[in-house]
């Protein structure tokens, strides 16, 4: 089922960029939890286009409609379905790709796999179906924190501009008081600039988003194919222009030796804790209740002003002009993608760690 | 289903470390594919230990037994079970660890996780579970000869010594010409050095490895959750000690600007082409007929040789010492593993875009 | 995901019987099949409530509305999603049975499920949920006539009026002509009257739904779990009220001798049939070319006029009295849902055999 | 995933009858369940070949060897894979069928199906399969006792003989106190008359097996398509020569009116209970805490003397004579069989309650 995600707590997603709106149906939600629309409304808030003059000026209210599974506040242990209209799709900016491939877009692979295509907005391609997956996202996140789980991301490079302080030196309750979501204040205010002059020179840039799950207890994820850091993988890696996943040290853990990367075990209290964390909360697949922490890597958004090089259905070579709204730099609308596909992933393996307690 | 790979072509695993051998089942393989048992045996002495000073001493011919699913050397669409058995277990070698649990081994999670666990050689957290893997990968790699899909890995870095060729620079075909299964033979050389030097001094190295899949058509993959490079994610960071998957571009991506990133269209006689390829072959998650490549990021080995700081399962602090054969340096082993779990992903992907054909 | 059906032309349902309405979403479908939305509504319209004195009172269009995945009139291979609104749910009928459980109703299992329960209509376990079905069994229906399959169902038995001629004697083609879906035309007219018997003295009665598969290729189904007829057995008990299934000879054939049993095979110019058809177009869970037939029990509806022994929530003794409109007799209108759920697991296993076609 | 049955407690089946055995890998059984082998082994012993005049004379010893999930006599939530090897395997019984398509076996269909087929002893599609059921339903069986959940199977009917007794006034320990499995011994006497008869026939007979689960808990069973019911029957179709299914009153109750089929509900001490069950135990697709029963249709054996009418691979009129050792009926060795997928059925319904208990 290639547009559903999860075992347990199921997300299967829906809807195209100009359709009627993007929906979902979220299977395996146990019954009986407080459900807070206006939580998951304030999700979908923080994804929406048009917050600033960082992401594209597509219009749209986000706001999501519940169309079943929930009755009198509280979950029925029914399946979730929730549905966001498209209000602003402006079919007419596409046209000119109705027959065009636009390098870097899912255009011609979509051609090449199905013999057809919507192609209007990208169709189902459009990063517009996260909005689905950050309003389960957020169904997930209020289940996680009645288990102590907390999950957060935030921007951590645009092009460039990096942050040079881990997570556990930043405050991340700053994240959401800049437009860029770096809690790095001095940082933010150069990728900001870096943004805006992107923007204005009609071209696009990249990004990294860092993630980080506190709470976690010992013993979520299963250690063959499932580990939890796969699953993470995975979650990321199809979000819209992710390149890339790292946890822990990452790739900066192959220059390291064994010596210097092991995380030695200790005591404190009740709890069993390592000196460092370059496994970056995870061993073997499972987690061990120190925090997880990732990185994933967007390329530059694909649509640019400039004219370029491209063929159309016919295979004739022709030229390609950007038109349609379009972020500048994906990552800042990313952070709360990257925090609901983790918070599925971990909501997932909650529920299949209680499945074997006998 | 947890010891389970694939959707349709799929890879079902089993088998501890010292316990009677390791093994799977292959579902999902079509009837009649020819099974030339001699390449997957092949494959599987790529992976074995023993194989040269820079992998592990022991010693296990890994010969690969076929329990169902081929009759007269060829596939019969039934479930293929195939079984190495263990040879060279030495569980004396872990008696040590039957109570503490080794720093960033998987025994504590394991512990949290299942309240048990067979400690011996690690259990099932070995990797000696990607024998398995590697001969599932071999039947795939031959039904995707089938459709003129070829997969390679090859190690491209060992702790700082890195080749500076990208893949399509380097004689892929030289891999197999050293023990570090690097196709620069200068950068090899390095390599092979910097492996024995840590080696002796009882301690590990990390790295990477690169994969290239070649002949690979447009149209494989699944937009949304199955995206063609997710599910490549997915499967490499199931690979004991890898952490970090990038395909294309990847990290490096994300410092470029739209214009330049971009890989506009052109055709060449019948074929449509991109003119650079930071895509990696691959757009909205399915393949563009390009080349895919690929980086997996590989820790260092948690097994050296000097005393570390770590706790027992009676919370108290303990000492642990190395022992049990280990590897020095994990990646040249990886790279059958690599390839293996590459053709899967693809294998897979080849049967869903048969079953939409109407 | 306990509200999806099928492996890879798959129904994902959601839905209440008064809340906003019932929807589905169809994964799978191979791109570029030409939908014909008249068509879809046409069998909505053979299911839904009010179409004769036979049925239920309650008045809902059952209009559906396609959310995504279809364009210009064609499948894109992207998910569809469609949403049939609720009308006429008059919630009052049922605060009655806000604390009590109706005997034999999904009430008090609900309730030890998940500790909670819509009771507005039964909630999720209404029979509305089988709208979605219908509607999903009609895209299903339009993919296998372009493989030359016809899925047909009649009523067969009301009571212990049963035609005594077996499907290869009766003219399909006069199943619609009677309210009652019985295309024997005498026993049709007892069977209704029978209803208005029961119906008239607040009671209902029980019936059976006999299925016919016609052009079905030999090779579809899987021969260990997933056998056609296991499939089908599957898909008939979930509609509700059924309580057995029998495909063939089924229970009758226990008391045969396998001399007489057997069905021998011989050759017609070239196909290959067999003299009798005991088998009921299935050997060994596969297809053999032959029509495929089953019979499906449904129990009288639960819900009637005359008082009840129950018990409330907080355990009680309570009357239970039936208020709510509903069917006294469940078959007619469960003739549209066999059909629906029989198209539904032929279209997943074309898909699955094409998947296998190297 | 054609050879796997189960969503969290999984069987994952392989193997043919004239290859080097069948197995299974059992996956998402709970770490630290005690696994009493020998108790594995006597379920074996009841399904085996060999057990009496009864039953097929092959004989088969049906060792079952652990490879792997079981640590010092403790599952460890590792996949637990079993092997049973094949013995007295005479393939050249068979050598007659190479080419010949045997009357109402699956010789045709997996030809039509795969293009190739083990014809020896019929390959996968032989019944021999069922022992690995037996085995994993073994394990399954001691899960479900930690809940206090008990599987019975009994004979209830052969050919024309059946007993008139429900299971409520039979005393189903003497079940195996008679080779058919029939705990009414008069009945027992007359079914094993019958089926010697049939013997000397050179003929087979079909018969029916009856379900009874005790013990179950209120809440298994999910409501959609995975209904308590809807997966028995699944499990039961599944079992070679299984022909029907029915639960509590089945296909008797459609001649029934709501008000005589319809369950009171009253409270026995903190228990609440059903008047009488002809819900079977079920309503809605959930366990209500009853007796859940079902009966299931078995066919006659194909396999018989007397030459029949057929065709080979090239179409060709044949006669094919029976040779093979073969059961003249099949139910007395149904009966762990039906035990056993019930208990997988059930196993897998306790994890899924358990994972959503938050």
């Amino acid at each position: 089922m290639p547009n559903t995600f999860g075992t347990l707590f199921t997300l299967t997603t829906f809807g195209e960029s100009h359709g009627p709106g993007v929906g979902c149906v979220i299977d395996g939600c146990p019954a009986g939890l407080a459900m807070d629309m206006d939580f998951v409304q304030s999700e979908l808030d923080r994804r929406r286009p048009g917050q600033s003059r960082l992401t594209t000026q597509r219009k749209e209210s986000d706001k999501v409609q519940v169309l079943s599974g929930i009755y009198e506040g509280v979950t029925t242990g029914a399946p979730i379905a929730l549905f966001i209209a498209n209000e602003d799709a402006r079919t007419s900016d596409y046209s000119h790709i109705a027959q065009a491939f636009r390098p870097s877009h899912a255009d011609y692979t979509y051609q090449a796999k199905y013999g057809i295509r919507d192609y209007r907005g990208g169709g189902r391609s459009s990063a517009r179906e996260t909005a689905s997956w950050v309003a389960a996202g957020a169904i997930a996140k209020l289940l996680l924190k009645t288990q102590g789980i907390d999950v957060h991301a935030y921007v951590s490079q645009v092009g460039t501009i990096l942050t040079s302080l881990p997570y556990t030196e930043l405050d991340l309750s700053l994240t959401e008081s800049t437009p860029v979501r770096c809690p790095d204040p001095d940082t933010a205010a150069q990728m900001i600039a870096l943004i805006e002059e992107v923007r204005k020179a009609g071209d696009t840039i990249g990004g990294v988003v860092t993630g980080v799950i506190t709470g976690c207890p010992p013993g979520l994820g299963e250690p063959i194919f499932d580990k939890l850091h796969a699953s993470l993988g995975q979650a990321m890696l199809s979000i819209n222009a992710c390149k890339g996943f790292e946890y822990g040290s990452g790739f900066s853990g192959v220059a390291m030796r064994g010596s210097a990367h092991n995380d030695a075990f200790f005591r404190e209290g009740d709890v069993i804790k390592t000196r460092t964390n370059h496994s970056g909360g995870i061993q073997g697949g499972i987690s061990n209740g120190m925090d997880i922490y990732f990185r994933c890597a967007f390329k530059p958004v694909a649509t640019i002003v400039a004219p370029q090089e491209s063929v159309n259905e016919a295979g004739e070579s022709v030229t390609v002009t950007g038109k349609g709204r379009h972020d500048p730099c994906v990552v800042p609308r990313a952070v709360p993608v990257v925090e609901a596909m983790a918070a599925l992933v971990l909501a997932d393996f909650v529920l299949q760690k209680n499945a074997a307690r006998i």
